[in-house]
């Protein structure tokens, strides 16, 4: 059974995936687009050379019967309309990070969601699958490191936009290390506080540059991470858990290793769409041959989207107050407390 | 266009493979199997759930009408006749090594395959899509570190089986060297020395392990390559290339990095099939892509089958002599002569 | 000139100084030494077969007078008095941290030194002298990383002794990261807030491990320092200064590198006592070549000593308090105003 | 006791240690110097302040009541003469390499060091005090690798002096390689072969560079050694014993790590004094103290230095046949049986 996908919204990250589905990966197709832009929808189509019909909106595609799952990868606040639509009809959806763009907007589809009755979504947070992150999470779930105490991670862009705004390095930057670390650690955030340290010259009048985020989990580990987005050198993922019996980090992104004019070196990236190139593959394979084999999808859930929603609104009010801010979820439904541990290498 | 495969030999790596465009891979399918054994073929369709017919012989699969490209992963000494066959038909032909297991029989398929008139062959040396070794290549031809004087390289396999002897350090062993490292260097072999330093306990009685091969190129190049079979602590891939300007030596494979006990700690591969998973998967989708694409496989050619198959009888005799023994190639064929560089990431 | 010490307090610390100065070091020799336990220092002389008197007291020790220099390695509480004697001779003296147990204390040296008019003390903070750290400093004195705005150290003990309390974290242990941070960076502390984590299981009941303080500087950079005492898997001592350009860190301690049972793997030390050993003969014989060459010892000032003892009261209350601390330090006095750097490799 | 010491030539070596032994190290000092050049004799007992007479020749500076110990820094061929009458007057010493400039000639001095009864010589191998390779020689010693059966080593310069020419590749430089590996691995030479890579472009015309020696040793290890001299890139010393177990391996040059302009960087060295500065001093202060201690010196033998130069001699000859050289030893006597470590940290 190969999975026939329908995409809403055809910009920069939809055209990849489209390009991943059709070109890449197995067990997928593309048979049906849509755009507020229709005539980009169409160019897409002949783009790829796809076999696949253009829609007027989210809701007639949703509605299509030959389509299996839906890419929702239009504009943030288009999300949980285009999901809930999506859940209506019973189809499976996976939706680019933010699953919605409140805390609220997810609590709808997590609601929905539940009301149908079987996982049907899975958000787009794919460091899950890059081969680092899985290598720490087996290690940490194996008991190697003994209880994680705390988290050192860095989020380094070499430059931003000249947009990219203070908020934006929680709910554009931070985001990854949101979804990333709970599950890492098998737990949940309790407070954050923020502290601003001397800006870089090299950010802009309106942006706060570097920033480090204190955050605290329900069973007191303490994470100290890192956001500096105009770090000049290079985009760096840096992660590392300390624990009990010992620590585990990030290795470096693969390098050839140089000797030249008195330097031992390695290369740092200087594109972000180089560091998680495989996990973007492997979040997308994942989800069509869960959804082949068993069902559901595998990955992160509307639930783990909810999680990034209000952690992301702690943060943000974190930013402006100076204050440790409470991160408070509701209680985790029994329909989400399996644990869902994504398939890969 | 979808490639349909006709594979001819559904042992280990023939499963892998139709795995890999099965299930993993874009633009591909398996349509005809064959076997010497029958019912092997048969359980391999109903195993991968394939839509593929079961053929009697190498040549009624590549005969067959809906067979656009055949691969052959048969055991070696079959592999020449296929290959010839698929030629004949003007089939597209994915073989893995060796092309042929003399010489002789290279020849024949780099003649067959010139009176054919364009590329129809690619051999499975999957090294030069790995993500090292590609990047070692593009520093060199970018002249990062000049021209290159000296290669460092080792082939570290923790164990072997009991049936692994000495001349398979070099036809099934140092092959991979051999091809990947005059590709690295754009450079032709010119003779090769052996020297059998002082032997593992761990090796059984009738094999000489470890083992340094001293090879020359054309050009000067001094290649030293240690093949060492029963190292114990890891499969190993070492390569480091020496130049005017600086030296470029391929990555460890990455591994999250580890403090505990009193060592700061990697990963080292125990198991050989991990280190080239993602080259495998890439040197297909290759050969898939550039088939419907170009109309020509793009990576490795039957002219460096050929050069393989020399090279691997001049080690071999020098194993025997402990003499420099020459390397002679005949003239590379205009055919062969354009730069025939892999389009990987 | 050979410079002529006379020891005060024969403990361990004041042995290994002794050692290092009559059998390591160049142009010292010890020819006076006093303890509270007379007996000791008796032992002493015998043991390390010096040609050196045994007085009753520190002040009939400094006041011999061939003692052209002070080594203050009795216990803390009794540091002060010790100083403020040799000051009053005009004896130069080297102090074992602390330089005094209070701030006060610091502050009465301070100023009995400005008195006496030309600089007699140097604190034993021997980071400084470590060639790590010395590489860290020059390159940010090179403006390598243009400006610094974060720091992220981490102080790591395999175990503590059980009388290790939780202020001890502090005034034993973060005290070395105090001296060195505000050097490394030319700034001055402003305030200090301390978190603690989940706790180790490896910890006592009456220890709170690992601790994080946060200390900001006049100038916004901020410094994130773990103190963790019982952290298993070795002495680990990291600092990584992150600037507006770049990233500067400690090199890990030199170990040979090992492949061996899957692992790549280096030594991390399980003994703090080897970490510094280097750093600890080089403060000493550039305390005896600067006081021989200028007339005055180079290292750590009776200011430093200040700084350290009213940033360790502030980071004991930050403890206490889990508030964000004020370091308020009186104005540097012009004496101590010139760039004292040490001089090392 | 003091060493005190008698330098037979005051060059840029000679100069080095008579700094080290009067400013840097403990008890030692120079009450003697002697030089073809008697001004530059005065003229070092000034800028070094020395308390010493200045000799007219090595034979009267030997003699003198006052001197212990000879530290023989001349130009090589006058080694032999000055060790000799040392010798003859039961003087220790301390001779640069070579010992002599043949090997008849460190005959010579193994004899009459056999006659006078105990060793009074010691040759200037720093290497076996560096900290790396006594790490490399501990782990062999404490079987860490089991048998120890290839090494792969590198001696590389970024660049050499006009006056530099082939056979030095042996005798200044691959002969510290040739002291310190039959140490680390308790094994002796059995032959020699060179091979020539392509020669650099940096290198002159008379000079051959790079060069690769291959070494067979007595229980069959084979070594790969390395000499680049014009490499460019920096001063690298690298060493690698593979062995039945794993691999121990130099630790790089400790550097601080660094993250700029793309890459993840440490410095290499590009001045070979700073690489082996802590060996010189411990290598002189070893003699010093075993001297001393037990009244012998400690670290390389007489022995060791007409090992040095029977090898030496065949890797020349190597060079110039490009056959296969037998290194030749005598029966090594008793007398130097005893295993002669270092005592290092």
């Amino acid at each position: 059974m190969t999975i026939r996908f329908g995409v809403i919204g055809t910009g920069a990250i939809g055209r990849e995936h489209i390009r991943r589905i059709s070109q890449t990966l197995s067990g997928g197709e593309i048979v049906a687009v849509t755009d507020v832009n229709q005539e980009a929808a169409k160019q897409v189509v002949e783009q790829f050379k796809l076999d696949a019909s253009v829609y007027p909106d989210d809701k007639s595609l949703v509605a299509a019967e030959n389509v299996d799952a839906v890419l929702v990868t239009s504009w943030g606040p288009a999300h949980e309309q285009s999901v809930l639509a999506a859940i209506e009809e019973g189809k499976y959806v996976f939706c680019e990070k933010p699953l919605a763009v409140t805390a609220e907007g997810c609590m709808n589809i997590v609601e929905a969601e539940m009301k149908h009755g079987k996982r049907l979504v899975q958000v787009g947070f794919m460091r899950r699958y890059d081969s680092g992150y899985v290598q720490l999470k087996e290690a940490i779930d194996n008991n190697f490191i003994g209880e994680p105490l705390m988290i050192r991670c860095a989020h380094r862009n070499p430059e931003v936009a000249e947009n990219y705004s203070t908020d934006m390095a929680v709910t554009d930057t931070l985001i990854h290390e949101i979804d990333v670390l709970h599950w890492l650690i098998n737990d949940d955030y309790k407070s954050v506080q923020v502290v601003f340290p001397k800006k870089t010259k090299h950010a802009l009048d309106h942006l706060q540059d570097p920033q480090i985020f204190t955050i605290e989990t329900e069973s007191g580990v303490s994470i100290n991470a890192e956001v500096f987005v105009n770090c000049k050198y290079g985009y760096d993922i840096q992660c590392e858990v300390i624990g009990e019996e010992g620590i585990v980090k990030l290795p470096e992104f693969p390098s050839i290793v140089m000797r030249k004019d008195a330097k031992l070196s390695t290369n740092v990236l200087m594109d972000w769409k180089d560091r998680f190139i495989e996990a973007y593959d492997k979040e997308i394979q994942d989800f069509i041959d869960s959804v082949r084999e068993t069902g559901e999808p595998n990955g992160p859930t509307a639930w783990d989207g909810y999680i990034a929603a209000v952690t992301s609104d702690a943060c943000v009010k974190a930013q402006q107050t100076g204050e440790k801010e409470a991160i408070v979820l509701k209680e985790r439904p029994a329909f989400y407390s399996k644990n869902t541990e994504c398939k890969t290498v």
